[in-house]
């Protein structure tokens, strides 16, 4: 095998350019789809996703396969790369999956009906799943589409790993991983889902939390009371719940979980000194969503607090009367769906434990108490000193015309320790997202520009991975 | 006129006791109306209703309007009782609306499709509204039957108002009452939506507790936020509203409201001695809902907890995402509803005012707040000397062959509030539910017993204003 020549990396990017519509059109087809991996009711569409994605594999030359799992199936594709080919083996995750939509009123336009618009930075894509992950993996398998008609064909040894359960922590996947061992043994792995620091500004993403997320259920009397004529005698436990919740903080935004830093690794100066030469501009981040202050953890900077710290977040609850109007009820029990965002090396298992405790020992005599684990995953740490980190920084650089940054991100991608845990690899995250993109929000969107510009930094890396 | 003989008396009984299939069959039909007063869509089912009361009473002679108001309509009817008659004019007060039916998969059959069941007591009959306030309301209206088809006609001067937005807190019948004062103008009212002691000791309450119930919404960002991306830097609402609600009461389950028990009215040794010889079973009143232990306030004993003491209920929570599995979100908003139970001379509008002031004390920068207010009334205490109190007293002896117990009931009927300031007339409360009738619950029933010796009761009740 020999090195793809500069003009032949032209040649693919040229014609990346010229077929952008015609990629946005095969993104369109995949947004199309409502892959929300939370609620069974769309069980049928998370196959049709794996199905829509097998298939646009098969046509590049992969052999693909669409593996079952206990939840929603994962697709394998794998190509050898050219005769001769002498790089690494690069493992590609993403994720065909989405989150729900809901509160569906504050859509502009239906969640699964794709829209281009203009933005302040030209057309943007609008739909669940835009970015997150549909957009971004679309970029690898379009840039893939750009070697194999453009390039002379795919340019490296290949394992495409598209799952359907990262929205619900991936709980299926490591089993898989472990099951399937010796077939994904690779040398890198690579993931597009993460974000750029701005949409002039590439980066590396070296930092991801992890999470540890339950739900909790309190139950007090055996059946929804009149708190006319029980109240004052009978145990409220939504006001039991409210009591136990509102105190996993204090004053200053730390976590009152009993061992609950002991495991978070604290930040060094040299970390922190790079991130303020970042100049993150708080006010700004807060502005776009309608909000002035911050609030967290006092002590630490905003970047240390998005990236480098815990939080603990009550992302849903609910109980008792709901509707309209009022209803005079205690009801008869009240539950909480509850996450920690865990930083490098907390251990997911060891918060649970703790969670439990916490909530246990505030119980009120007379109240039951039961937990359900959603998803467990470490806090990772990159190590930027490998090779395929430089290229990534390398290429981002060349595509971008100016140097990629080396930065966290705040939120979740289970799946990078457990390629590290089972095949022993480490994960390069390159990822297009703007922290504006509205993941997991009504009115979801992506950059055409990051789009654009993705798919040619994906190519540059396949040319880099080939030796170019 | 001259008093109804015994014998009337005995016949007007003997009809009510040959009748008791017909008259169930009367309160099914108007059970099966589903009459929920919060729900808007049940608005025409409101209005059903108080067309079918209305037939009922036009049927034995009265006066009927079905009068419309911003929200449901009140029923008016009128009869001008014997000639002759110089007994007082009696008021009767009821509601044809109920309580929502959820949770309905909890329900052992539909809550509109009344059940005749066999229980403990014998029949009783199973359906939302079965005693509160349908059955109750229309044990006076069987008795009415009763005179007018075996006693001679309306025994009594009478002014019926039934109304259909008691549940939601009867927010349009004090203007009413105001708007129709000259028409409405009566001696004594006379209400059947409260509780006897046990099954077989019948009860006259001269107590309720007013009620102030709220809703309040926190908002934080302008829009739901990925937990991963802004967790620890963006406002969750959840946390800070059960942060707020968590304080509402301290560890002895005092309320922290400032000022809220300024306005308690203290519980005199009289009454402490007169409550303490009910021998009240706590624990056999717990063990009925599933419950072991007592919550509420230290230092007061359960009648005096539930009758003579306020309280401070959630009863409603919701915010961010409740469906099944996991999202990883921080809600944009949080909200809950909140009563409180007050006793006479608590002030609801200087309770909201407290409530206002607590959340906003502790309302973390960046959040706002709204309010609505569901229903305020004040507590009440009926005066025991009237002679009306004496005569259900008799009357009730008479029936159940032992005495009948003064009681509180820790529930709340606003519009006995509105009668005396509006019409300057205080109430009688003789009701015949029992504490295990399940009301606002799921499987809500009236015990075919109670509901047979209310309408004698009743039957009995009015030849005593009739001076029989």
């Amino acid at each position: 095998m020999s090195a793809p020549s500069p003009a032949t990396v032209e040649t693919v990017l040229h014609h990346i350019d010229a077929g952008l519509d015609a990629s946005r059109a095969r993104l369109f087809d995949l947004l199309r789809i409502p892959s929300i991996s939370a609620q069974p009711a769309h069980a049928a569409d998370c196959q049709r996703a794996a199905d829509w994605v097998r298939e646009q594999l098969a046509g590049l030359g992969f052999t693909v396969a669409v593996r079952p799992t206990p939840g929603h199936p994962v697709v394998v594709a794998q190509h050898p790369g050219p005769a001769g080919y002498t790089g690494p083996h690069v493992l590609f995750y993403g994720h065909y999956d989405v989150q729900p939509v809901d509160p569906l009123a504050l859509w502009h336009t239906p969640p699964f009906e794709p829209q281009l618009v203009d933005g302040p930075h030209g057309k943007r894509f609008v739909a669940r799943g835009a970015v997150d992950d549909k957009g971004q993996s679309m970029m690898f398998m379009e840039a893939l589409r750009a070697w194999h008609d453009a390039g002379g064909g795919i340019p490296a040894r290949l394992t495409l790993v598209i799952e359907g359960e990262e929205e619900v922590g991936s709980v299926n996947l490591e089993p898989f991983l472990v099951a399937n061992k010796d077939a994904l043994k690779s040398d890198i792995a690579l993931i597009s889902d993460t974000g750029m620091w701005d949409i002039d500004t590439p980066a590396v993403t070296t930092r991801l939390r992890g999470m540890a997320y339950f739900e909790v259920t309190l139950k007090a009397a055996n059946r929804d009371l009149h708190s006319g004529l029980f109240g004052g005698s009978a145990l409220n436990p939504i006001n039991a719940l409210t009591h136990i919740l509102g105190e996993l903080a204090d004053a200053d935004g730390h976590i009152q979980l009993p061992g609950f830093y002991d495991g978070v690794k604290p930040i060094t100066n040299a970390q922190r000194a790079q991130w303020d030469a970042l100049h993150f501009d708080e006010a700004a981040f807060l502005g776009g969503i309608g909000l002035t202050k911050p609030v967290g953890e006092r002590g630490y900077s905003a970047l240390e607090r998005l990236w480098a710290r815990p939080t603990a977040d009550i992302n849903g609850i609910w109980g008792g009367y709901t509707g309209p109007g009022s209803k005079t009820v205690i009801a008869s029990e009240a539950s909480a769906k509850v996450s920690f965002r865990l930083v490098a090396d907390q251990d997911p298992e060891q918060v649970f434990a703790q969670f439990q405790r916490f909530v246990t020992e505030r119980l009120p005599e007379g109240a039951t108490v039961t937990f359900q684990t959603h998803s467990a995953s470490q806090g990772i740490e990159v190590n930027t000193d490998q090779p395929w980190v430089r290229a990534a920084l390398d290429v981002l650089g060349a595509e971008y015309g100016r140097p990629a940054v080396l930065m966290g991100c705040g939120g979740s991608v289970p799946v990078v320790s457990s390629l590290h845990r089972v095949l022993g690899i480490d994960t390069l995250l390159m990822g297009f997202g703007l922290d504006d993109d509205q993941i997991h929000s009504p009115n979801e969107k992506f950059e055409q520009r990051c789009f654009h510009k993705g798919m040619r930094s994906h190519a540059r890396l396949l040319a880099k991975f080939a030796g170019g």
